[in-house]
């Protein structure tokens, strides 16, 4: 959502408001004179301009924060617009506010520390007979501008897990109003309206941000494009932290396309937040990791090496990261794919060079990359990953909609 | 769903009963003979054939109207069938029953008022966080056999934000039994079974009312094909109320396509139940409006006017309540299209001529028929107009399923 | 779901074990030392590997029953897979455990009157007006991998209907990471991981049984194309039981697709079941009933006759049930697809003939192998057969999820 730091000023209706940041919630509340305000219309969005020549009073029974932590206005105050530049309002520490989840950069150790204690939670709640009922009454759109049933299905069931409801669009390119012309924007303009938070999935990258510069509500990337897609970085992260025990001083192997895979993108950034990492890049050398992120690696202080041997690679290290090596990336070169292919494979052979307490992951869905009898494996993490996206997503809704 | 005027017989499982008009729900009574029916099997239809001998008495503890103002049966009785001519059976004055939402025309003023005021209480509902259950074990079914996400997420955000539920159906005629042949009727009388209500979005001018005829759910129409979008033509009527304060003495200049918007069309139709209602019309030779709806303002005593000039009908309207014009209205004349969409942008420029009391609308999607520009102004009340929307809707969900 | 009998034993994280259905659920409990698990993982799926060298006890607190009749682990033990023979755990007689819906000859007399049973509670449960809420806290998926809307929206409404919570995949063949080459099996394991029960669709022969191979949560076969179509089964047989009153000795006439249509094939092989039944293939030379249904019921002692006659079967039987004949099965042979379509259509001249206690059945759509004006007749039972699919949908929900 449209946040803010403290001290900006802005204009609404041609006069102009201090926001400020309020303690208990991390929301926003705005100084204006009630006067210049038409009291028949409802605030839809607030959006700031550019000119401000003095800021007002606003008393607290026209504009307050809502429980959600959010902005909201009672009543009949009109606001045009308050725009403000997209920047996380949370405060690094044990407490603080959430108020999109766009991309993996987003948060510090700390934070991830705070959302992985949430996501704990959820695990029993989860598993409790019991359900949860914290989130009735809150309604989440899923947003979807390319379809990705595992994705949407483990996001629609972490709302309902909470006793949350949704509203589901399959495929929002070829059926919205979006095959009309209509701006992203616009679009965002209209779903808030119909819902307490946004899951995005898009096709271009910076969706997202787009989308939660313009909404009052909270906004989840679930992927945009080319881009990030953080929740999945976060529930590797929690993976790893849930099944090794620790992040600092792991040793962590990259396997298959780590050029195109946003997902070892992403979960590298992460990493570099934690102490005495190492990481092994094992790849085709048509799809070997790029220097971006090689870069942040090591001006992170972060070990890395390049290492053609998946056997070596795999006795070492405390998590051997699998990915799809996709034929298209090879083009005309069949041969180097089929090479390829055949020797970043995870079998039973990789397994028995293994450390006992080592564990083989994957964002899925996999192929062929890791063969089907690994899975009887007690190291095979791979399903227990995808069932740790439920509790990081559970966690972020939570704590978007509740606060901390 | 199909409704009844008093005084009618029907024939029921070979003999005929008398229809009735009960005082307190506007339902349906059936006098019959208990001994004609078999005893064994539920009703699921009911409808009439014509020939009719006699009438019958029933007793009240067989066939009795139900809590929602449909009709029921208790227990065993069975009926064949049951057809009447579609009339709404709602009477006009502060209370009334809704059956089905067809078409703009059905909505006289005093019942429009009603409506409006419902709505007004779902805003007051919507905002507060204790969120309603006033339809908690009720379901809805959205089905639409061409997609609108926009329609369909708004309605379906109603049902939730009253505690219902939803079955959805996004795109019945590629996927459903429809494919293999399947009549509307069959389908409805399907579907009926697994719900307490369909909203129904179809590609054929007529859909809904033949829906309607053989549901015994209610049904609402949510737009089929070149016919009719009543809830849209409310939602439009109640954004006027709510922004301008009143509907009698209004000027509202309608621009773009007024030949095949469906929007200003119904528009045009239900302001002509207002008085001194003063109508503008301004749009390209190509998309002029047609003369049944001016013939119709004519009858009913309202103003009209066509003008070209956008910037002198902005500065004298409450309402510039701007449309889509499609390049395909204009066949192979390229220069006329871009010559009428030049002229008729609702910019910055119009907005400078606008009274300070006046709004901008529009059906949404836009295009670049309204600038960017313009939403930060007040009086841009679009997004407010696809948010009034729900509440119109909740307002017909509430009072289809459980009356006034 | 995976289930098992007594006196297997497994291998567990290289230990082996020894379930054991116990008395109150139809479950599984494991024999197995603790010592040899890793405590910080959780369990996610179970299978077996086919070395077992010797069993182990497990202690009561580790891995226990679900109140659901589920297996469950409590708490921190990992196992990695457990893998059994599908075969049904409940037992014949009046109190059983359902694990999974895959196939109509699953169900024997027995079982058949114990489900008839729960649906019928299921219909005074839905006739009521406060609804029932004994399965809130469920989330069911429905897995379609192609688009089926009646009997989606049946399995949703029923859920629904009970007070549980819906996943659904309207399309999961072109939208899963299915597209992507993911098998079954792996989709399986992660949409168990969001789901408390899955409703699967697919369009291969078997693959019902495969996923519930795989699954820890209960598998409803929905239809597996050309394969088997379960609840459809059962619902017919509630149909004809609710109807006629009984089951033993009636007298049906299949019409139509005897050939390909699955439900027909079905329907003969649980009528088998009863005493004193007479079975009428009526159909064109093309699509003749198939010798394996002949002969299993010759075999069952069930009576059977070939028949050209639609008029002097439907004047004899209790039911008449009427399928769609496709003209594609005719191949270049249109003018005898022609012929036959006109034979075998139930028309006011088959209603003259037929008694009036009997009743003609549908599995719908049907286009014109009934003609509309026979749907005003009390007999006419098909759109009360869709209505019984809701019923038997609620009753397999509630006994797989709750029990008995």
């Amino acid at each position: 959502m449209a946040s803010s730091s403290a001290f900006s000023t802005w204009t609404l209706n041609g006069s102009s408001v201090v926001p400020e940041a309020t303690k208990n919630f991390g929301g926003i509340i705005c100084h204006y004179q009630t006067g210049c305000f038409k009291e028949t219309v409802r605030c839809l969005s607030m959006r700031v301009s550019a000119d401000m020549p003095h800021s007002w009073e606003l008393p607290n029974d026209k504009l307050v924060a809502s429980g959600l932590g959010r902005l909201s206005l009672k009543n009949k105050v009109q606001c045009s617009a308050l725009e403000v530049d997209m920047k996380p309002s949370y405060s690094v520490g044990n407490k603080f506010q959430l108020e999109d989840v766009i991309e993996a950069q987003q948060f510090d150790r700390n934070t991830l520390s705070a959302i992985f204690e949430v996501a704990l939670e959820m695990e029993k709640i989860e598993k409790n007979s019991a359900r949860s009922q914290i989130l009735k009454g809150y309604l989440m759109a899923t947003l979807f501008y390319e379809p990705s049933t595992r994705t949407r299905l483990s996001f629609e069931s972490a709302m309902k897990r909470l006793g949350g409801e949704v509203l589901t669009t399959e495929n929002a390119r070829e059926f919205s109003s979006a095959a009309k012309g209509e701006t992203l924007e616009d679009t965002i303009r209209t779903i808030e309206g119909y819902s307490d938070i946004i899951v995005l999935r898009h096709f271009e990258s910076g969706a997202a941000r787009k989308a939660a510069a313009t909404a009052s509500v909270p906004i989840i990337n679930a992927g945009d494009g080319p881009g990030q897609h953080p929740t999945q970085a976060l529930l590797d992260v929690y993976t790893i932290q849930r099944e090794i025990g620790k992040l600092d001083g792991i040793k962590v192997g990259l396997v298959g396309d780590l050029a195109y895979g946003r997902t070892v993108r992403s979960l590298a950034y992460l990493l570099a937040q934690y102490e005495d990492v190492k990481i092994y890049f094992v790849s085709p050398e048509v799809v070997k990791m790029k220097n971006d992120i090689k870069d942040h690696l090591t001006s992170s202080g972060v070990e890395w090496e390049e290492c053609s041997d998946l056997m070596e690679v795999a006795s070492t290290c405390d998590v051997v990261y699998q990915t799809r090596i996709q034929r298209e990336r090879f083009g005309e070169r069949v041969d180097l794919y089929e090479e390829a292919r055949g020797k970043y494979i995870v079998d039973r052979d990789v397994l028995g060079v293994m450390q006992k307490h080592a564990v083989v992951m994957h964002p899925l869905p996999r192929l062929d990359d890791i063969t089907v009898d690994v899975d009887m494996d007690p190291r095979a993490a791979y399903f227990r990953q995808a069932k740790n996206g439920l509790y990081i997503r559970m966690a972020l809704l939570k704590l978007l909609l509740l606060g901390w």
